[in-house]
């Protein structure tokens, strides 16, 4: 079949908008009709070039949803109808790390999943007879898709596509690094670096299970009255800051954060965020994705002086168990999303989302098909 | 009254061991008669000069037994003829710290002790009138010391002070590693690199909780016959390993370790045992305490990927509370402290002892009184 797909054609380039063709899904996997997808750092990190696994061309995009239109043999949990999230994580309930419940780290696709392929080892999607390679499982820069069904989370119908794609990304990475990864008490302070789609979500996260002081850490003074609508009770503007931002932090919050998390991608303010977390027991939780090659550093006494330094992807959640009981949240209110989807468009526009993105003038923009 | 000390007067000179002036127990203090004390390596890294809060001159050691002699006004919990292990790191049960179950790091007393100091700012102890200072509020180097009550554990008195004394750091550091920082669960794989005092008591922590591998790392080959004794299951000598070490523990741990803990107190190793924890759950404990202004780094992408950094002090034990449980073990053979004991000697010869541990030749030299 035909779908109408934005193709990375080489890193660098602009993204271009052409007609493909989508084989339809094989044993196990689930044509989606993409309703909507978020534009993410993370497409924007691999179209640059920074990426060292990205591979081209493909078709890139990961923070979907949509309905799905046909599925294939030995689909079993499926059907078509079905509003669904893309997952990038899938949830296979069956590997070694799906049943472990430390981690949601499933691994059951990833060496095809990081080849750029459906777990069969071969592609999908191509374009006058040559692949294009999937992205991150999920390629929701294309109007139709094919999933493996182990990386569909199942979501209530009465959703609004173009507000819960963005809990197949954002949403739920920043606020399951709270509550999955974290497990933020009532009554903790908490010091969020970086005040953007993540960011303001792990603020969100942070208000929704009871923390009390929640200080927001951003160079955009602009970023002040929006995070504070999510929750956040104190705003620090490291330039503003006289003397050491480290010191400033745990002066403010009496001695620490119990929990810290960096939402940058900076390994300059990953240490900080470490070494502002609380004596003998401060957490701090690493969440934005640093340059390739990049490395944290810090001097060990922070640790045995008992902070910990922890990480996380996809918010610690499962997807197919988690995502559902997020799009709940949204539709009870429970959670914000509305507000941090600053900018729709349609798919010819989608190099515009990228700029809105690059300029800092969006929190999230939303390619609606 | 006079008591018996092995004193440092300066950084990089061998202890002089003379008889010192200490004055009797103030409010809230107690007068032990320390009988035994182990020779560790922080007291040589304070006496090296190497530790950049180290004060001189003082009376060191800090891993000791003995019997309590008299009490200042107000001591509720000790009396006359008690047993008692000093603590370094005391329990007040009342500071922030204390009311925490997340820490061990009490810290009623912490700012005089780091000054050398009882809680009162004034030193018990001086030489021919002039003042020596306290050593992490132990001094365990004098046959008789001065303490606070709540850096003082009572512990059942059928215990062998030549061998319990071992208790107040290299046992409980190692144990309590294990079991109160990193929580070992039965069947965990667990990485031990350095097998001195302090690796060999992880090694019998992680027996007594039932891991499944204990994998014990060291240059040294002649340490694999005594971890062994204590539950090692697995040696691996760094000079012995064709290709990249990460990858050997990785490779026999069948994906990476559970639990991996750093008892050198080098950066590189402290970074090797984070990246030989297993992705997505794998934990790693750094016990030793590295040279000053020495710095861990690693790429944030092994947290991200669900490794988490700790360290510990004193094992994450609350001293009053665990230590006389420890004891318990002891007395009851759950865990060898006899054969970590290599050598005893009377403070005549402390000089030596730390030469048998420069030399690696002792695991643990104690001196009797």
């Amino acid at each position: 079949m035909k779908a109408r797909a934005a193709v990375a054609v080489e890193a660098g380039k602009p993204l271009e908008i052409v007609e493909v063709d989508l084989e339809g899904p094989k044993a196990g996997e689930v044509l989606v009709e993409v309703k909507a997808t978020g534009i993410c750092h993370t497409d924007a990190f691999t179209l640059s070039g920074g990426d060292p696994e990205g591979i081209f061309p493909s078709v890139l995009g990961h923070e979907g949803a949509g309905v799905v239109v046909e599925i294939g043999p030995g689909v079993k949990g499926l059907k078509p109808g079905d509003h669904v999230i893309p997952l990038y994580t899938p949830e296979c309930r069956e590997c070694e790390y799906c049943l472990n419940p430390k981690t949601n780290l499933c691994q059951a696709i990833r060496s095809t999943q990081g080849q750029g392929l459906m777990p069969d080892g071969t592609s999908r999607f191509s374009l006058n007879g040559k692949k294009l390679f999937h992205y991150m499982g999920c390629s929701t820069f294309s109007n139709y898709t094919v999933m493996p069904e182990i990386a569909l989370a199942k979501i209530r119908s009465d959703a609004p596509f173009d507000k819960v794609c963005y809990i197949g990304c954002g949403v739920t990475t920043g606020i399951g690094a709270v509550i999955n990864t974290a497990k933020v008490e009532p009554g903790s302070n908490v010091v969020v670096f970086g005040l953007g789609g993540i960011g303001l979500n792990v603020v969100q996260g942070a208000r929704m299970v009871g923390a009390n002081m929640i200080v927001g850490v951003d160079l955009n003074p602009a970023r002040k009255e929006l995070a504070t609508r999510f929750g956040m009770t104190h705003f620090v503007n490291p330039k503003e800051v006289q003397g050491d931002l480290v010191a400033h932090l745990v002066e403010l919050t009496g001695g620490g954060a119990d929990y810290s998390f960096e939402c940058i991608g900076n390994v300059n303010t990953m240490r900080q965020a470490l070494e502002c977390a609380h004596k003998g027991w401060g957490e701090s939780i690493i969440i934005g994705v640093a340059g390739a090659g990049q490395e944290i550093s810090t001097r060990p006494f922070q640790l045995v002086t008992g902070r910990s330094w922890r990480g996380t992807a996809f918010g610690g959640a499962r997807g197919r168990t988690d995502v559902p009981k997020i799009v709940d949240w949204y539709m009870d209110g429970k959670i914000n999303i509305d507000d941090l989807i600053t900018h729709t468009m349609p798919l010819e526009q989608i190099n515009h989302g990228f700029d809105l993105m690059h300029e800092g003038k969006s929190i999230r923009s939303v390619v609606v098909y």
